[in-house]
């Protein structure tokens, strides 16, 4: 494999074990062995677990950062329509992962918020990202007249990143997906009508 | 000490270090250590180190639903106003703790669920405990006409605990009490209303 290639497909097995069994409990030696890389070349593509840490995080961040912008601001489904494609995209693919894992960055702030300082301001940065797409989206719909012309759009877009978060935390716990169901049915019929 | 209050001792420092750093990176020296007790007697209290996480799970719960119970079941105050100074008084206490250790029973179900059955089904019935303090008191708020008549109590208790916990969860990350008063803005002004 190429550096580049070798790279991504650590910190593609990193996201992985580090959203299963969290950050701390993940050991280099492990991902390399998964990988398939030799022990001694971690420090050629990171320079310390705490850079491999942010990196995974940035590569997650960059990701779900896109996949959210498609769909929030995809001009073709009125605002609130593109929302609730955005969570029941997630509650399926929750589904299917047997209702493990959850968010990784929910998780990693769970974990290391009180531990790390970089991280915790990195995790702050991506809730905020993620915050003002929503926040956008909500912006749209009481433009269009779908949402009450006194919504305070950066509230809203907070209470639903902290409810979907919630959400997935206690469908981690009964895994069920019951509690997204709940958000989203909530959300839709009381909050948002 | 009484072989009583060690124990008692032993799990109060437990649920401290368990809620600040998790718990598998709470060794039980640790605990043993701040606690004042000989290395060798934790055997003496606590069969494994499983059972003393069980353990500070269970007093935490029983400590916690006790407190919900006699708020949520307060006949001095209209039902709303109950969930309303719980949620204000977790907020407070949140904020004088500089926005850092989060809800305990949130913590393990984030670390633990995909990693202890035993711990994820004793999390689940917490939470569940929980959600139906929650719904009976919004049963009463139906009853006595202060929420819609169409509510279904149980989704929206979900819809509740959900909330709280991911706002606890991002209030963490951003050591700020925002999302805290996001939620409960938006709960009252928009959703229950």
């Amino acid at each position: 494999m190429e550096k580049k290639d070798t790279r991504s497909e650590i910190i593609r097995i990193g996201t992985e074990l580090i959203a299963r069994q969290g950050y701390n409990a993940t050991g280099i030696e492990m991902v390399l062995k998964e990988a398939g890389v030799p022990k001694g070349s971690f420090y050629h593509y990171f320079k310390s677990k705490e850079e491999f840490g942010l990196a995974v995080m940035d590569v997650f961040a960059d990701y779900y950062s896109q996949r959210m912008t498609a769909l929030l601001q995809d001009s073709g489904m009125p605002p609130l329509t593109r929302l609730r494609t955005l969570l029941e995209g997630s509650l399926e693919r929750f589904s299917r992962n047997q209702c493990s894992k959850g968010c990784l960055i929910g998780n990693l702030g769970q974990e290391m918020a009180d531990q790390n300082e970089r991280f915790r301001a990195r995790l702050d940065e991506i809730f905020a990202d993620w915050r003002c797409l929503l926040a956008a989206c909500l912006q749209e719909a009481k433009q269009s007249g779908s949402l009450r012309a006194d919504c305070e759009c950066e509230i809203m877009a907070s209470f639903i990143l902290s409810g979907w978060e919630g959400a997935i935390l206690r469908a981690k716990v009964m895994k069920s997906p019951q509690p997204l169901q709940d958000f989203i049915q909530i959300l839709f019929s009381q909050t948002l009508s």
